[in-house]
């Protein structure tokens, strides 16, 4: 309660004690105010140079994080509450206590990073919603071609590269290859949605491949981790990830009308204020529960909630209400991505860096490469832009660095080759959406 | 980002390390969909009994809170991760580890705490929407001395009653006073919004006097905790507080179309997506830090960055946007309002209720019949429901638990009598929606 955390600060005030409940809140007012500055400022002026909006959220991410301004930082890589220039601001202004801005920093920055998490899951149900089923059902065989094609191609020639040029042993090889399998869904449905070319055939089938990459993605990390963990491959693990995304998906398709037909059901039973879209947030959010829950993901579930859900009578109004509510949460998703990455790694002034610098160059031009040929792997459609296909695939994003983040913690990559994986997730984030912007053909700005 | 946490999930599972991160995400989500079927509920039976709606969010509240289903309960009272039901269905369904239970608890808890405090944010800052900035001046003067003696009578009948009739000693009756002068703006402006009441000058009354008692209580509070503590009163913290609420009040009157002019400046600068929306959250964001930042409440400016921009000309299509984002968020505050009420008070067969009983049936008493009393405090208009008004002024809601919260901190009140000015929250918080229903003319349902 909110009244409670500020008659407690005059009480503490007046007592002496030290209570810093309601120092949390005001650290994730103050990180909110600082995240939806940087995006509407980075959307804007991306927006005005004719790149997508959501490229300058991730920039506005880059100026406000770890390498640039600290304003909103999270714990890790040495990085505690001291480094946070909005702990210091709550320490000069509202008496937050030295011994307190560790706890302080580390409860804010969990609330961010829920509701980063929170935000992308709204981001994917929006998607879902805006997606046609049928249509993606339609390009269905198209996407896992694409997408199997883009996991094979990087994942075969990065590992066997790495070992070849580079000679690093086999299973750091096998983490840079699987780093370039991923695709971040996130970021290129979020540049579709702004180019207005989500319901294209490409469009969908990008989508369709981003979200299979996304699976085939997890079994790899999976069979990735269990070699170099035990130097065999778990089968049970993998045979169970994979069945669940079979039955997963499976279900979601099949069974979409029903959904369909209980959600109109329960939302029509309200009178009160807000029954539509509460219905809708609850299933999403239940079906990003069983997403996780069965080890695929969460904003998996989200899509699928959005997407069995698009043909609702009611689709219209709840795109209209589900906006407003993305508007403010997405954006937090996106300058996390972005004040989480550590620009230092591109620094060719430091060691470890020059030698990533060149594994990097290899890593980028494979990640580039690998993904645009899938394009060529498109059949049974003759007038379709395979370039924009391919290069849709491109952004790493999110879903890169958490390869990154895993085969750190590992422990069996050089300093070296993590730089080299993280630089090469940086640039293909960060180039994918003016590239589709150009390999698209009719770049409006937004209205 | 969420893609980490659950492919770190699957590295955990592969690599049989500990990493609990992603369940903080899962107790969220499984936490936001039990208070969304909690609040909805409980809003639909009482809407379809002729209640105002957030009476059965309160009710749904306690349900699944501390007092019945222990679904959504939180750090203190001697509750822990093992009282948690959904930490229990974490442990079971996803490997929850035991020795994770009350970290991932705590973290689940402080993330739906400030989820439930930025609610009743929205929630005043649509209050404030709805409200109209010269009608509330207008009545101003009203809503002062209606305040001033919704506080005083409550406050000298509370704290004289205490020590003449129950012979309690002087401070801890001056606790017992400070609790009754508090009004819930939360639940009294949400009910009077139900009603369609907020515009009326009933309605404007009453919410100029919950927010001036709002202070009034802020101030009141102060005292006695430092009388409590100290002996005496520490009188520049006292003057601080009055000459802060003071200035802030003033700026956002004399200065709101200064506001209205740089807010709609700034909101068009925005060619991209969500401009409006996102600049309307960033000033409430801000006005509401301003407020907890001087000592007095993040709500109060919330509530005052809504007012100020009630005359905006895009103030309807504003009030459109920010109505699903209140709809998934302001049910948080109140369902958590509901369960962090610990019903175990009203128990007569624990001892220390039973003293306690005797002392609340007092408390409760002074608590309706001296906030009904102020309805005849108002002058100036001949034909008005002095009734209504009074009755208006007596949920003690989040406010009054805090005072009680802020007492049994002080370590000077008895098991009785805190578990008496419990049970006179509890009472009031409860009845008074049901009350303003009937005082009010025109009782429709919702549509």
């Amino acid at each position: 309660m909110n009244s409670s955390f500020d008659r407690q600060m005059v009480l503490a005030a007046a007592t002496e004690t030290s209570n810093q409940a309601p120092l949390v809140l005001l650290g994730v007012i103050l990180s909110l105010v600082v995240i939806y500055c940087a995006s509407k400022l980075g959307a804007e002026c991306s927006n005005r140079l004719g790149l997508p909006p959501v490229l300058g959220e991730l920039v506005g991410g880059v100026l406000v994080g770890v390498s640039a301004l600290h304003l909103v930082v999270f714990p890790g890589e040495g990085m505690d509450g001291t480094h946070s220039l909005i702990m210091q601001f709550l320490q000069l202004t509202n008496g937050l206590s030295p011994e307190s801005v560790n706890p302080t920093f580390s409860a804010t920055s969990e609330v961010i990073s829920v509701l980063s998490e929170l935000g992308v899951i709204v981001l994917l149900f929006e998607i879902g919603l805006e997606s046609n089923l049928s249509e993606l059902v339609k390009v269905g065989p198209q996407a896992l071609v694409v997408a199997t094609v883009g996991v094979a191609i990087p994942f075969l020639v990065g590992t066997v590269g790495a070992i070849a040029l580079f000679h690093l042993p086999v299973h750091s090889s096998h983490f840079a290859g699987a780093a370039l399998t991923a695709t971040s869904i996130g970021i290129t449905s979020k540049v579709l949605s702004e180019l207005g070319q989500l319901s294209s055939t490409e469009g969908q089938i990008i989508l369709g491949a981003a979200i299979a990459d996304d699976i085939l993605g997890i079994v790899i990390l999976a069979v990735v981790a269990s070699l170099a963990k035990k130097g065999e491959v778990d089968v049970s693990n993998i045979a169970y990830l994979v069945v669940s995304a079979v039955v997963f998906t499976s279900i979601a398709i099949v069974f979409a009308k029903y959904f369909n037909t209980a959600f109109l059901a329960v939302a029509n039973l309200f009178s009160t204020r807000g029954g539509l879209i509460m219905t809708a947030v609850v299933f999403a959010l239940i079906m990003a529960y069983i997403g996780a829950a069965i080890h695929l993901e969460a904003i998996l579930g989200a899509f699928a909630a959005g997407l069995v859900l698009d043909e609702t009578e009611k689709r219209e109004h709840l795109e209209e209400l589900i906006e407003p509510i993305a508007d403010i949460t997405v954006p937090i998703f996106f300058v996390t991505v972005g004040a989480k990455t550590n620009l230092g790694v591109l620094n060719p002034f430091i060691e470890a860096n020059r030698e990533g610098l060149i594994i990097a160059i290899f890593l980028i031009t494979v990640a580039i490469l690998g993904k645009v040929a899938t394009g060529l792997a498109v059949f049974g459609y003759e007038k379709i832009n395979r370039l924009a296909i391919g290069v849709g695939m491109i952004p790493r994003g999110e879903v890169g660095l958490v390869f990154a983040g895993v085969g750190a913690a590992s422990g069996i990559l050089s300093d070296a080759l993590n730089a080299a994986i993280i630089m090469m997730v940086i640039i293909t984030t960060f180039i994918a959406p003016p590239l589709l912007r150009v390999v698209f053909p009719n770049p409006d700005p937004q209205p």
